[in-house]
């Protein structure tokens, strides 16, 4: 039947330790406590936390998904408050977060491989958490220290549980459409007043308080994104020494049906007039919002690979066991009644496409992870500014590419199940069906692109976009042996391409913002293409460095033949995707709206 | 709310009428009867009977699916069996069958025009009349005149219903494995006895009978498909008569649980030395199967678009409605609070994509079903063997590229929906969920691209390639006014990348059949993208001597800006398809199975 999920630890420990080299960084803030051994450990730990707790809750919840009752509690599905109090009881979800509050202190990209192993193991169930340090981090920018002191200890541990409140029944995307108000009170308090819709982990049974951020205009504020606050909103009002106290005036008015992350639960919330605190400034709110959700879209970028990753975990277990036709070539298994379906070359591309995609995602992941560590913990300056640059300029490209290309994965996977893909006892379709969100939420795809061309792009004068040009300018020029030749001429080859794009964008997109929109898609397609192919010259160097000096493990000859396939088999892509930027915008708003 | 589904007629008539001029036929059998007012009132009523009475029932079906009792009886959502009735009653099972048996002998190409909006309005509905004539197109084909009098008339009008049993639990692809027996008794029937699985419509409540088309290997013949016979095994054994007397001894002993198409019976078939007749001769069941078959992946690739227009009629309503950001260029509707997403470029570019794809993809369906019509019909043999060859080469194509592209389109259909795309109250997830099956029943896309390069192309010496390529060749050859310019040279373009990876097949395929294995799939792309692109240019001429004849509709001009992005925005993958064709197994076969 399904293959269990398998930590894919020993790739994580590639990525760390030969293509990073995160040893080098052993003089900055938490680096020094994540030495090679300890990261292994923790590695192979949470692992196996996620292999045999998560797992195997992940059809449960699938199957289950979350129930409401008359007065808006919800309950989970089986096992899953029981995980939630091991995962906090065992500090997984203390590992990166400000010692101050009760973290751990190590770097965020030891915290992102372990996160991707909760979202491929069950990615419903890793929302809870996820979406908690996600208001924990907003308030650990925007809070007050009074703010700090009482809520970041219990939700670093996931003793409170926390999440994100911004959309609303008629605004999604724009968001300076919100009517939720907020009404000042004598003690400096606020009382808020709305209906909040598509709140992941909105209300649960799984910890004792839960801590909504809930953006809203405070009476007489300005129209618009100008006018929107932060608050921050108990479930239950704590005392001044952070004990769950009484009720807020909020529930859980409702849960969506979906078609897939069933064991999240999917809450509309409503607020009636709900005691609350602004966090940071008036009318500020947004801004400290946007930290959660940069946050957070990284996450959701882990998340699009994670489950390509369980994905390819499922399909090759099942190409491997499913015995059907024989080889082009003659039997492989001629004493069996039929060959393996691995045998079959359109089986192996699939089966390729989707390896070789996940190993440079995940490349591509933990090298953006690692920045977000760079930028705050380096004590040079310049490399601080250069890692924030990277952060801004490529969490869209994470977001948008690795959900997109993700769900094809995913896709791909279920098709090699053939018939048992489309059946719910295989476990491929509820992966598609829980893919199918990461393209959507924390910002659909579109808006991602749209941030990257309309204002990544031309942050700082260009700055960040030149700063990795000129890195992948010097990686081609550094050169290589034999093997490294077709990487840095797909280097070179992705590079050209993406700067073609991004002249024609500044040329043309001025003129025309439509022309940016046009091409914003595409753009951001070839951006993600260069980015996991620049990850796959590097993987590939260091495995050639490791093999000339007699390293035999076959992990690094594997990477080279994985390597190469990605160079034939993806790299194409970035020419059709420069022709479409290129095309503009005049075909596609050629019709009005009424000739469609 | 949700948009309804609206048949879309005037598309049809322009395929019909402008393009594939089908009065030039009026000489053919079935043609005469087939004026265009004859056309035009059965699509429109067509239409409405699927508006009307199907497409409402879509959402009924998903949600309450099919259900099966415990001596095996199946219980469809409400409303099917009424519909049922009301389908079969109007006639509309019967538009181009045999009038022999009660069919009204109409071409093939308005019975297809049919079924497409048959599949866009409720997908799982129409695959019980579906697979009722596909069974009966066998029994036509192969079954003896007795046979043919006593099942064909109650199938064709659906008074009866009809499956196709194949796949067994270890043998889907592989039909060589199957080992469900048949038993000769003395009176020539046999005893059938198996297990079959995934029968679509295996059981249900609507209709008096069903007639079960059943491979299987009689006691004593050879192993593998050289061995397989077909039989007529009927729920209830007729009496000469017609009438269903005595129960059979085969019933459903399960239905799957799918992500989609829930409203459709798929069963487990258990067969208990049930009753069945030989249809055909002994140990060539497999050739009438696949007559079965090939009209059946006719179908699959037509439900491949039909869904795809339902997605785009769906996400169309929702981008005219949804008010949510402000245009690139400045506000569209400065009165109200926001501008419709219809005015965002990606939004478009959605959009384009969805309507560019399918009124290319109808051409392509609906000009190779007309290729049926001529096989069958046409009096000069020249003209049958050319629509033969077609009707054989671009099969797979028709099913493979129209239902891998379909559901990319279905999903970007969800993706304009934003988050409301993913709960199921939109109907968007539904397409998507009942959408994913094309690309797997009738033979995997990956088995539709096999027979492409394995089979279809070497035929009769390469006859129906070159055929194809001659015609291609002349369309370029005979030029066009200015605004074909751009359609004349993407076919030039698309057909000489076709011809390239052709001749890289011929030469490199036939050295290493994993070459042409591995080609396989982008081979597939390419040659799907070149018929349309094809299409398109057939379209932009018709269209193009319209508007130069004044004729002012204004679905002439429509169609050429629709064409104009195909042209932009698709043909760019050709190149690609043809790089990744060209980079054979190498890098895709270099890892062995453990290795992975």
């Amino acid at each position: 039947m399904t293959t269990p999920y398998r930590a894919p630890v020993r790739d994580q420990r590639f990525i760390l330790h030969d293509v990073l080299n995160l040893a080098q960084y052993g003089d900055l803030p938490g680096f020094a406590d994540a030495d090679a051994d300890t990261i292994d450990a923790i590695l192979e730990e949470g692992g196996k936390f996620c292999e045999g707790v998560l797992a195997p809750l992940s059809h449960v919840g699938d199957v289950e998904g979350c129930v409401r009752d008359m007065d808006g509690n919800v309950k989970t599905p089986a096992g899953f408050k029981d995980a939630f109090k091991q995962m906090s009881e065992g500090g997984w979800t203390a590992l990166s977060s400000d010692p101050e509050y009760g973290g751990q202190g190590l770097p965020h990209v030891l915290n992102l491989a372990f996160n991707e192993m909760v979202s491929a193991a069950n990615m419903a169930f890793g929302m809870y958490p996820g979406l908690t340090l996600g208001a924990a981090a907003a308030l650990h920018t925007g809070g007050s220290d009074e703010q700090k002191r009482l809520y970041l200890p219990k939700m670093i541990s996931c003793q409170w549980g926390g999440t994100m409140n911004l959309t609303e029944p008629h605004c999604g995307t724009d968001l300076g459409l919100l009517r939720t108000k907020a009404v000042p009170q004598a003690d400096g308090s606020y009382k808020i007043t709305g209906q909040k819709i598509w709140i992941s982990s909105g209300e649960h049974d799984m910890a004792e308080n839960i801590i909504h951020l809930v953006i809203a205009r405070i009476e007489g504020a300005p129209d618009g994104v100008k006018g929107i606050s932060l608050f921050v909103v108990p479930k239950f009002l704590p005392d001044s020494d952070g004990n769950p106290g009484a009720r807020n005036t909020l529930k859980c008015g409702g849960l969506e049906e979906k078609m897939g992350i069933h064991g999240n639960a999917t809450c509309v919330m409503d607020y009636d007039e709900a005691t609350g605190w602004l966090v940071g400034e008036e009318n500020k709110g947004l801004k400290i919002m946007f930290i959660m959700m940069n946050e957070a879209r990284l996450g959701v970028g882990l998340q699009g690979y994670a489950l390509a990753e369980a994905a390819y975990q499922q399909s090759l277990g099942f190409a491997r066991d499913r015995l059907q036709g024989r080889s082009l070539t003659g039997p492989k298994n001629p004493d069996g009644p039929a060959d393996p379906i691995i045998v079959h070359p359109d089986v192996r591309r699939m089966l390729m496409d989707q390896k070789s995609f996940v190993e440079g995602a995940r490349c591509f992941a933990l090298w953006t992870a690692l920045q977000g560590d760079l930028e705050e913990k380096a004590s040079d300056p310049k490399v601080r500014e250069k890692a924030g640059d990277y952060m801004a300029l490529l969490t869209p490209v994470v977001k948008g590419y690795l959900t997109g290309k993700g769900f094809d994965m995913v896709s791909s996977g279920l098709q090699i199940h053939g018939g048992s893909g489309f059946t719910e006892e295989w476990g491929a379709s509820q992966l598609l069906r829980d893919a199918r969100i990461t393209l959507i939420y924390e910002g659909t795809n579109g808006i991602q692109a749209l941030d990257l061309v309309g204002r990544k792009l031309a942050m700082n004068g260009m700055r960040p976009i030149m700063s990795f040009f000129a890195e992948l300018d010097a990686f081609v020029a550094a050169g290589g042996g034999e093997s490294e030749q077709p990487f840095i001429a797909a280097v070179a080859d992705c590079k050209a391409k993406l700067e073609e794009a991004t002249n024609w964008l500044v040329e043309n997109g001025l003129k025309n913002f439509d022309h940016a929109g046009a091409a914003s898609h595409d753009y951001l397609q070839l951006f993600g293409l260069t980015c996991l192919t620049y990850m796959w010259a590097k993987m590939a160097k260091v495995s050639a460095a490791k093999i000339a000096a007699g390293d035999s493990d076959p992990i690094y000859a594997n990477k080279i033949k994985t390597g190469v396939y990605f160079i034939e088999r993806w790299v194409p892509e970035g020419a059709m995707h420069l022709a479409k930027v290129k095309t503009g915008a005049d075909a596609m708003m050629a019709l009005s709206a009424e000739e469609f």
